[in-house]
Protein backbone atom coordinates (compact mmCIF):
# COMPACT_ATOMS: atom_id res chain seq x y z
CA UNK A 1 0.00 0.00 0.00
CA UNK A 2 3.12 2.53 0.41
CA UNK A 3 6.11 3.06 -0.83
CA UNK A 4 7.84 3.95 2.38
CA UNK A 5 10.14 1.49 3.90
CA UNK A 6 9.07 0.76 7.24
CA UNK A 7 10.49 -1.80 9.17
CA UNK A 8 10.77 -2.85 12.63
CA UNK A 9 14.31 -1.41 12.64
CA UNK A 10 12.55 2.05 12.46
CA UNK A 11 13.48 4.44 15.20
CA UNK A 12 10.23 4.26 17.68
CA UNK A 13 10.25 8.61 18.67
CA UNK A 14 7.34 7.82 21.23
CA UNK A 15 4.60 5.60 22.02
CA UNK A 16 1.89 7.20 24.02
CA UNK A 17 -2.15 6.04 25.18
CA UNK A 18 -3.15 6.16 21.59
CA UNK A 19 -0.34 6.70 19.22
CA UNK A 20 3.25 5.68 18.58
CA UNK A 21 5.04 7.58 16.29
CA UNK A 22 8.42 6.46 14.37
CA UNK A 23 10.81 8.15 12.57
CA UNK A 24 10.71 7.68 9.13
CA UNK A 25 13.53 10.52 8.01
CA UNK A 26 14.98 13.64 9.40
CA UNK A 27 11.93 15.36 7.37
CA UNK A 28 9.14 12.48 8.52
CA UNK A 29 7.42 10.93 10.87
CA UNK A 30 4.83 7.79 10.45
CA UNK A 31 2.10 8.34 12.90
CA UNK A 32 0.29 5.07 14.12
CA UNK A 33 -2.92 4.93 15.59
CA UNK A 34 -3.67 2.22 18.36
CA UNK A 35 -6.62 0.27 18.97
CA UNK A 36 -6.76 1.77 22.56
CA UNK A 37 -9.39 4.21 24.16
CA UNK A 38 -8.33 6.07 27.38
CA UNK A 39 -10.19 8.25 29.22
CA UNK A 40 -9.68 10.09 32.94
CA UNK A 41 -5.84 10.49 32.30
CA UNK A 42 -6.14 6.82 31.62
CA UNK A 43 -7.50 5.56 34.85
CA UNK A 44 -9.89 3.81 32.62
CA UNK A 45 -8.68 2.12 29.18
CA UNK A 46 -9.80 -0.62 26.90
CA UNK A 47 -8.86 -2.52 23.39
CA UNK A 48 -10.98 -1.65 20.93
CA UNK A 49 -10.06 -3.41 17.80
CA UNK A 50 -10.58 -1.33 14.36
CA UNK A 51 -11.06 2.03 16.13
CA UNK A 52 -6.91 2.83 15.04
CA UNK A 53 -8.17 2.73 11.75
CA UNK A 54 -11.12 4.92 12.14
CA UNK A 55 -9.47 7.60 13.71
CA UNK A 56 -6.14 7.30 11.30
CA UNK A 57 -9.22 7.75 8.20
CA UNK A 58 -11.18 10.66 10.06
CA UNK A 59 -8.02 12.47 10.74
CA UNK A 60 -6.72 12.20 7.16
CA UNK A 61 -10.07 13.60 6.15
CA UNK A 62 -9.96 16.32 8.72
CA UNK A 63 -6.08 17.02 7.95
CA UNK A 64 -6.93 17.47 3.91
CA UNK A 65 -9.85 19.67 4.49
CA UNK A 66 -7.56 21.83 6.66
CA UNK A 67 -5.08 21.77 4.13
CA UNK A 68 -7.77 23.25 1.53
CA UNK A 69 -8.69 26.07 3.62
CA UNK A 70 -5.25 27.46 3.96
CA UNK A 71 -3.99 25.95 7.39
CA UNK A 72 -0.85 24.74 7.95
CA UNK A 73 -0.60 20.94 9.46
CA UNK A 74 1.61 18.62 9.96
CA UNK A 75 -0.02 15.98 7.49
CA UNK A 76 1.62 14.46 4.30
CA UNK A 77 -0.14 11.50 3.52
CA UNK A 78 -2.06 8.43 4.79
CA UNK A 79 0.35 5.44 4.77
CA UNK A 80 -1.91 2.32 5.85
CA UNK A 81 -5.39 1.77 7.70
CA UNK A 82 -3.94 3.20 10.77
CA UNK A 83 -1.08 5.10 9.96
CA UNK A 84 -0.27 8.19 8.43
CA UNK A 85 2.88 10.05 7.33
CA UNK A 86 3.14 13.46 9.18
CA UNK A 87 6.06 16.06 9.10
CA UNK A 88 8.47 16.21 12.26
CA UNK A 89 7.86 19.17 14.12
CA UNK A 90 9.38 20.46 17.81
CA UNK A 91 5.87 20.07 19.92
CA UNK A 92 4.74 22.86 22.21
CA UNK A 93 3.79 21.56 25.13
CA UNK A 94 0.51 22.67 25.61
CA UNK A 95 -2.93 21.60 24.24
CA UNK A 96 -5.62 24.51 23.25
CA UNK A 97 -9.50 23.49 23.83
CA UNK A 98 -11.68 25.59 22.27
CA UNK A 99 -15.37 25.29 23.80
CA UNK A 100 -18.43 26.18 21.39
CA UNK A 101 -20.81 24.74 23.91
CA UNK A 102 -20.27 23.91 27.59
CA UNK A 103 -19.78 19.99 28.04
CA UNK A 104 -17.38 18.13 30.05
CA UNK A 105 -14.85 19.60 33.02
CA UNK A 106 -15.81 23.14 32.87
CA UNK A 107 -19.56 22.04 33.59
CA UNK A 108 -18.32 21.03 37.24
CA UNK A 109 -15.42 23.00 37.43
CA UNK A 110 -16.82 26.91 36.85
CA UNK A 111 -20.89 25.39 37.76
CA UNK A 112 -21.20 26.57 33.74
CA UNK A 113 -24.90 25.00 32.54
CA UNK A 114 -24.35 22.14 30.44
CA UNK A 115 -24.60 22.97 26.92
CA UNK A 116 -24.61 26.33 27.24
CA UNK A 117 -23.53 28.23 23.69
CA UNK A 118 -20.39 31.04 23.94
CA UNK A 119 -21.20 33.88 22.25
CA UNK A 120 -17.47 34.03 21.63
CA UNK A 121 -15.57 30.21 21.43
CA UNK A 122 -14.16 29.69 24.74
CA UNK A 123 -10.10 29.04 24.37
CA UNK A 124 -8.43 27.48 27.27
CA UNK A 125 -4.91 26.38 27.62
CA UNK A 126 -3.58 23.03 29.46
CA UNK A 127 -0.02 22.19 30.23
CA UNK A 128 0.81 18.44 28.31
CA UNK A 129 2.26 17.08 31.55
CA UNK A 130 0.39 13.55 32.16
CA UNK A 131 2.43 13.25 35.57
CA UNK A 132 1.02 16.85 36.37
CA UNK A 133 -2.37 15.84 35.00
CA UNK A 134 -2.61 17.95 32.03
CA UNK A 135 -3.18 20.91 34.64
CA UNK A 136 -5.39 24.06 33.05
CA UNK A 137 -2.91 27.38 32.55
CA UNK A 138 -3.12 31.14 32.32
CA UNK A 139 -1.43 32.72 28.71
CA UNK A 140 1.24 34.18 30.97
CA UNK A 141 2.43 30.73 32.13
CA UNK A 142 3.19 29.65 28.50
CA UNK A 143 5.32 33.02 28.38
CA UNK A 144 7.02 32.50 31.93
CA UNK A 145 7.51 28.78 31.24
CA UNK A 146 9.27 29.57 27.94
CA UNK A 147 6.92 26.85 25.62
CA UNK A 148 6.40 30.45 23.23
CA UNK A 149 6.76 33.62 23.15
CA UNK A 150 4.35 36.36 23.04
CA UNK A 151 3.87 36.57 19.34
CA UNK A 152 3.77 32.56 18.71
CA UNK A 153 1.05 32.45 20.99
CA UNK A 154 -0.98 35.18 19.66
CA UNK A 155 -0.83 32.99 16.66
CA UNK A 156 -1.52 29.95 17.64
CA UNK A 157 -4.48 31.65 19.30
CA UNK A 158 -5.68 33.00 15.55
CA UNK A 159 -4.69 29.43 14.32
CA UNK A 160 -6.70 27.18 17.14
CA UNK A 161 -9.92 29.48 16.49
CA UNK A 162 -9.95 29.36 12.85
CA UNK A 163 -9.39 25.64 12.37
CA UNK A 164 -12.22 25.71 15.14
CA UNK A 165 -14.40 27.92 13.06
CA UNK A 166 -14.18 25.39 10.07
CA UNK A 167 -14.76 22.70 11.60
CA UNK A 168 -17.59 24.08 13.33
CA UNK A 169 -18.95 24.46 9.87
CA UNK A 170 -18.01 21.38 8.05
CA UNK A 171 -19.76 19.60 10.65
CA UNK A 172 -22.72 21.34 10.59
CA UNK A 173 -23.30 20.19 6.80
CA UNK A 174 -23.35 16.71 8.30
CA UNK A 175 -25.63 17.16 10.80
CA UNK A 176 -23.25 17.47 13.97
CA UNK A 177 -22.26 19.90 16.19
CA UNK A 178 -18.72 20.19 17.15
CA UNK A 179 -19.23 21.36 21.15
CA UNK A 180 -15.38 21.31 21.72
CA UNK A 181 -11.77 20.18 19.88
CA UNK A 182 -8.99 19.81 22.02
CA UNK A 183 -5.58 21.30 19.39
CA UNK A 184 -1.88 20.84 19.54
CA UNK A 185 1.08 22.95 17.83
CA UNK A 186 3.87 22.66 16.83
CA UNK A 187 6.91 24.95 14.86
CA UNK A 188 8.31 23.68 11.47
CA UNK A 189 11.07 26.34 10.21
CA UNK A 190 9.80 28.65 12.26
CA UNK A 191 6.35 28.01 11.13
CA UNK A 192 3.54 26.91 13.25
CA UNK A 193 1.58 23.73 12.20
CA UNK A 194 -1.60 21.86 13.71
CA UNK A 195 0.26 18.51 14.67
CA UNK A 196 -1.25 15.72 16.65
CA UNK A 197 -4.50 13.89 15.40
CA UNK A 198 -8.08 15.33 14.20
CA UNK A 199 -11.07 12.73 15.61
CA UNK A 200 -13.67 11.98 18.32
CA UNK A 201 -10.63 10.93 20.33
CA UNK A 202 -9.77 14.66 20.56
CA UNK A 203 -13.25 16.41 20.30
CA UNK A 204 -17.42 15.93 21.49
CA UNK A 205 -19.52 16.23 18.37
CA UNK A 206 -23.32 15.34 18.92
CA UNK A 207 -26.72 15.18 16.76
CA UNK A 208 -29.90 17.78 17.21
CA UNK A 209 -30.70 14.83 20.07
CA UNK A 210 -27.73 15.23 21.51
CA UNK A 211 -26.67 11.77 20.60
CA UNK A 212 -22.68 11.35 20.95
CA UNK A 213 -20.65 10.69 18.09
CA UNK A 214 -17.47 11.08 20.41
CA UNK A 215 -15.11 9.77 23.06
CA UNK A 216 -17.88 10.74 25.82
CA UNK A 217 -19.70 7.13 24.20
CA UNK A 218 -16.34 5.09 26.07
CA UNK A 219 -15.94 7.39 28.88
CA UNK A 220 -19.36 7.47 29.82
CA UNK A 221 -20.74 4.21 28.23
CA UNK A 222 -23.00 5.68 25.94
CA UNK A 223 -22.94 3.46 23.04
CA UNK A 224 -21.02 2.28 20.67
CA UNK A 225 -17.72 3.90 20.22
CA UNK A 226 -16.74 2.18 16.88
CA UNK A 227 -20.64 2.19 15.12
CA UNK A 228 -20.04 6.19 16.17
CA UNK A 229 -16.60 7.07 15.09
CA UNK A 230 -17.97 4.79 11.56
CA UNK A 231 -20.74 7.18 10.96
CA UNK A 232 -18.61 10.23 11.73
CA UNK A 233 -16.13 8.81 9.00
CA UNK A 234 -19.03 7.78 6.36
CA UNK A 235 -20.86 10.71 6.57
CA UNK A 236 -17.49 12.77 6.02
CA UNK A 237 -16.62 11.16 2.96
CA UNK A 238 -19.97 11.30 1.54
CA UNK A 239 -19.62 14.89 1.81
CA UNK A 240 -16.28 15.09 -0.16
CA UNK A 241 -17.57 12.83 -2.74
CA UNK B 1 -11.64 60.45 65.13
CA UNK B 2 -13.79 60.34 62.48
CA UNK B 3 -16.57 62.55 61.75
CA UNK B 4 -18.63 59.37 59.88
CA UNK B 5 -22.08 59.06 61.44
CA UNK B 6 -21.64 55.23 61.99
CA UNK B 7 -23.86 53.32 63.89
CA UNK B 8 -25.40 49.97 64.42
CA UNK B 9 -27.93 50.88 62.29
CA UNK B 10 -25.67 50.77 59.32
CA UNK B 11 -25.99 49.04 56.80
CA UNK B 12 -23.70 45.56 56.78
CA UNK B 13 -23.36 45.00 53.58
CA UNK B 14 -21.03 41.78 53.26
CA UNK B 15 -18.98 40.17 56.11
CA UNK B 16 -15.89 37.58 54.71
CA UNK B 17 -12.81 35.90 56.47
CA UNK B 18 -11.05 38.80 57.20
CA UNK B 19 -13.28 41.94 56.42
CA UNK B 20 -16.58 43.07 57.10
CA UNK B 21 -18.38 46.17 54.54
CA UNK B 22 -20.85 48.85 55.69
CA UNK B 23 -22.79 51.15 53.41
CA UNK B 24 -22.01 54.73 54.89
CA UNK B 25 -24.23 56.58 51.65
CA UNK B 26 -25.02 55.51 47.97
CA UNK B 27 -21.23 56.63 47.31
CA UNK B 28 -19.34 55.28 50.64
CA UNK B 29 -18.62 52.22 52.06
CA UNK B 30 -17.10 51.68 55.76
CA UNK B 31 -14.33 48.62 55.51
CA UNK B 32 -13.86 46.95 58.97
CA UNK B 33 -10.82 45.07 58.98
CA UNK B 34 -11.44 41.90 61.27
CA UNK B 35 -9.08 40.23 64.03
CA UNK B 36 -8.33 36.96 61.97
CA UNK B 37 -6.50 35.04 59.91
CA UNK B 38 -7.58 32.27 57.60
CA UNK B 39 -5.57 30.08 55.54
CA UNK B 40 -6.30 27.47 52.70
CA UNK B 41 -9.84 28.78 51.83
CA UNK B 42 -10.76 28.92 55.64
CA UNK B 43 -9.54 25.10 56.41
CA UNK B 44 -6.94 27.09 58.91
CA UNK B 45 -8.14 29.69 61.11
CA UNK B 46 -7.47 32.14 64.23
CA UNK B 47 -8.60 35.04 65.81
CA UNK B 48 -5.01 37.31 66.30
CA UNK B 49 -5.78 40.56 68.61
CA UNK B 50 -4.51 43.87 66.58
CA UNK B 51 -4.07 42.18 63.58
CA UNK B 52 -7.44 43.80 61.21
CA UNK B 53 -5.53 47.26 62.99
CA UNK B 54 -1.86 46.32 61.35
CA UNK B 55 -3.42 45.14 58.09
CA UNK B 56 -5.64 48.49 58.03
CA UNK B 57 -3.09 50.72 58.97
CA UNK B 58 -0.61 48.70 56.00
CA UNK B 59 -3.07 49.03 53.59
CA UNK B 60 -3.46 52.78 54.14
CA UNK B 61 0.29 53.34 53.64
CA UNK B 62 -0.09 51.53 50.49
CA UNK B 63 -3.36 52.68 48.82
CA UNK B 64 -1.51 56.38 50.01
CA UNK B 65 1.39 55.23 47.85
CA UNK B 66 -0.32 54.38 44.78
CA UNK B 67 -2.29 57.24 44.53
CA UNK B 68 0.86 59.35 44.23
CA UNK B 69 1.90 57.18 41.75
CA UNK B 70 -1.16 57.89 39.54
CA UNK B 71 -3.01 54.34 40.19
CA UNK B 72 -6.69 55.09 40.67
CA UNK B 73 -8.03 52.98 43.97
CA UNK B 74 -11.48 52.67 46.11
CA UNK B 75 -9.29 54.51 49.28
CA UNK B 76 -10.65 57.82 50.58
CA UNK B 77 -9.33 58.10 53.68
CA UNK B 78 -8.43 55.98 57.12
CA UNK B 79 -11.53 56.11 59.26
CA UNK B 80 -10.04 54.74 63.03
CA UNK B 81 -7.61 52.22 63.39
CA UNK B 82 -8.94 49.34 62.06
CA UNK B 83 -11.37 50.55 59.30
CA UNK B 84 -11.14 52.67 56.33
CA UNK B 85 -13.78 54.72 54.01
CA UNK B 86 -13.47 53.03 50.34
CA UNK B 87 -15.71 54.08 46.75
CA UNK B 88 -18.47 51.47 46.47
CA UNK B 89 -17.85 50.13 43.45
CA UNK B 90 -18.94 46.89 41.31
CA UNK B 91 -16.54 44.34 42.09
CA UNK B 92 -15.27 41.97 39.18
CA UNK B 93 -15.26 38.41 40.82
CA UNK B 94 -12.40 37.76 39.74
CA UNK B 95 -8.57 37.55 41.44
CA UNK B 96 -5.68 39.16 39.76
CA UNK B 97 -2.28 37.62 40.92
CA UNK B 98 0.72 38.60 39.97
CA UNK B 99 3.96 36.70 40.73
CA UNK B 100 7.96 37.91 40.50
CA UNK B 101 8.89 34.80 42.06
CA UNK B 102 8.06 31.07 42.50
CA UNK B 103 6.29 30.38 45.97
CA UNK B 104 2.77 28.73 46.93
CA UNK B 105 0.58 27.33 44.85
CA UNK B 106 2.78 27.21 41.83
CA UNK B 107 5.27 25.24 42.99
CA UNK B 108 3.46 22.29 43.11
CA UNK B 109 0.65 22.48 40.85
CA UNK B 110 3.45 23.09 37.64
CA UNK B 111 6.53 21.62 39.09
CA UNK B 112 8.32 25.35 38.89
CA UNK B 113 11.34 25.47 41.33
CA UNK B 114 10.75 27.40 44.08
CA UNK B 115 12.08 30.87 44.19
CA UNK B 116 12.78 31.17 40.59
CA UNK B 117 12.24 34.71 39.05
CA UNK B 118 10.36 34.95 36.44
CA UNK B 119 11.65 37.29 33.88
CA UNK B 120 8.37 39.19 32.98
CA UNK B 121 5.99 38.42 36.02
CA UNK B 122 3.82 36.00 35.88
CA UNK B 123 -0.48 36.91 35.66
CA UNK B 124 -3.09 34.60 36.41
CA UNK B 125 -6.13 34.98 37.15
CA UNK B 126 -8.64 32.93 39.18
CA UNK B 127 -12.35 33.25 39.67
CA UNK B 128 -13.44 34.55 43.08
CA UNK B 129 -15.80 31.91 44.15
CA UNK B 130 -15.60 30.31 47.04
CA UNK B 131 -18.06 27.48 46.79
CA UNK B 132 -15.85 26.27 43.54
CA UNK B 133 -12.33 26.82 45.41
CA UNK B 134 -11.49 30.00 43.91
CA UNK B 135 -10.20 28.59 40.47
CA UNK B 136 -7.80 29.04 38.28
CA UNK B 137 -9.42 30.54 35.04
CA UNK B 138 -8.04 31.77 31.40
CA UNK B 139 -8.45 35.03 29.87
CA UNK B 140 -11.16 33.44 27.64
CA UNK B 141 -13.11 32.76 31.04
CA UNK B 142 -14.08 36.38 31.84
CA UNK B 143 -15.20 37.25 29.15
CA UNK B 144 -17.32 34.08 28.28
CA UNK B 145 -18.75 34.76 31.92
CA UNK B 146 -18.87 38.08 31.13
CA UNK B 147 -17.16 39.34 34.20
CA UNK B 148 -15.91 41.70 31.71
CA UNK B 149 -15.07 42.37 28.42
CA UNK B 150 -12.31 42.19 26.39
CA UNK B 151 -11.00 45.68 26.45
CA UNK B 152 -11.78 46.12 30.59
CA UNK B 153 -9.30 43.01 30.82
CA UNK B 154 -7.17 44.50 28.68
CA UNK B 155 -7.10 47.64 30.83
CA UNK B 156 -6.67 45.60 34.22
CA UNK B 157 -3.70 43.46 32.72
CA UNK B 158 -1.57 46.97 32.09
CA UNK B 159 -3.28 48.30 35.72
CA UNK B 160 -2.02 45.07 37.90
CA UNK B 161 1.63 44.81 36.40
CA UNK B 162 1.76 48.42 37.13
CA UNK B 163 0.35 47.97 40.92
CA UNK B 164 2.92 45.42 41.12
CA UNK B 165 5.98 46.77 39.62
CA UNK B 166 5.20 49.94 41.94
CA UNK B 167 5.00 48.38 45.20
CA UNK B 168 7.87 45.58 43.79
CA UNK B 169 10.25 49.01 44.00
CA UNK B 170 8.79 50.31 47.09
CA UNK B 171 9.16 47.15 49.28
CA UNK B 172 12.82 47.14 47.57
CA UNK B 173 13.35 50.04 49.21
CA UNK B 174 12.61 48.92 52.45
CA UNK B 175 14.46 45.73 51.99
CA UNK B 176 11.82 42.89 51.42
CA UNK B 177 10.73 41.52 47.93
CA UNK B 178 7.71 41.58 46.93
CA UNK B 179 7.31 37.89 45.73
CA UNK B 180 3.72 37.66 44.55
CA UNK B 181 0.58 39.74 45.45
CA UNK B 182 -3.00 39.17 44.49
CA UNK B 183 -5.62 41.78 43.53
CA UNK B 184 -8.87 42.80 43.15
CA UNK B 185 -10.69 45.03 40.92
CA UNK B 186 -14.32 47.23 40.71
CA UNK B 187 -15.59 49.01 38.35
CA UNK B 188 -17.51 53.03 39.43
CA UNK B 189 -18.82 55.12 36.44
CA UNK B 190 -16.65 53.21 34.19
CA UNK B 191 -13.41 53.42 35.68
CA UNK B 192 -11.70 50.56 37.19
CA UNK B 193 -10.46 50.95 40.13
CA UNK B 194 -7.83 48.69 42.80
CA UNK B 195 -10.08 47.68 45.34
CA UNK B 196 -10.26 45.50 48.08
CA UNK B 197 -6.97 45.72 51.07
CA UNK B 198 -3.52 45.82 50.30
CA UNK B 199 -1.46 43.72 53.15
CA UNK B 200 0.39 40.88 53.65
CA UNK B 201 -2.40 39.00 53.91
CA UNK B 202 -2.82 39.09 49.85
CA UNK B 203 0.87 39.50 49.39
CA UNK B 204 4.37 37.32 49.80
CA UNK B 205 7.22 39.68 51.29
CA UNK B 206 10.43 37.86 52.20
CA UNK B 207 14.08 39.95 53.37
CA UNK B 208 17.30 38.84 51.62
CA UNK B 209 17.37 35.50 53.68
CA UNK B 210 13.95 34.80 52.53
CA UNK B 211 12.31 35.13 56.03
CA UNK B 212 8.22 35.44 55.93
CA UNK B 213 6.62 38.94 56.53
CA UNK B 214 3.42 37.99 55.53
CA UNK B 215 0.98 35.34 55.78
CA UNK B 216 2.88 32.40 55.61
CA UNK B 217 4.01 32.87 58.88
CA UNK B 218 0.54 32.00 60.08
CA UNK B 219 -0.15 28.92 57.24
CA UNK B 220 3.23 27.25 58.13
CA UNK B 221 3.43 28.52 61.44
CA UNK B 222 6.60 30.04 60.58
CA UNK B 223 6.91 32.85 63.22
CA UNK B 224 4.88 35.66 64.92
CA UNK B 225 2.56 36.95 62.47
CA UNK B 226 1.91 40.52 64.04
CA UNK B 227 5.61 41.11 64.55
CA UNK B 228 5.77 40.57 61.14
CA UNK B 229 3.16 43.12 59.77
CA UNK B 230 4.17 45.35 63.07
CA UNK B 231 7.92 45.24 61.00
CA UNK B 232 6.37 45.60 57.49
CA UNK B 233 4.10 49.12 58.48
CA UNK B 234 7.19 50.51 60.71
CA UNK B 235 9.37 50.10 57.65
CA UNK B 236 6.80 51.91 55.51
CA UNK B 237 6.05 54.56 57.77
CA UNK B 238 10.27 55.40 58.32
CA UNK B 239 10.13 55.65 54.54
CA UNK B 240 7.53 57.99 54.19
CA UNK B 241 8.29 60.12 56.85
Amino acid sequence: MSNISFTQDSRKLYEGKAKALYEIDKEQILMVFKDSATAFNAKKSSNIQGKGELCCEISCELFKYLETKGIKTHFLKKHSENSMVVLKTTRLDIEVVLRNFAEGSIVNRLKVERGKEFKKPLLEFYLKNDELGDPIICESHIIALEIANSQTLNKIKTIARRVNSELFELFKKINLRLVDIKLEFGIKDGEILLIDELSPDNMRLRDKDDKSFDKDNFRFDLGDIKQAYKEVLSRLRALSK
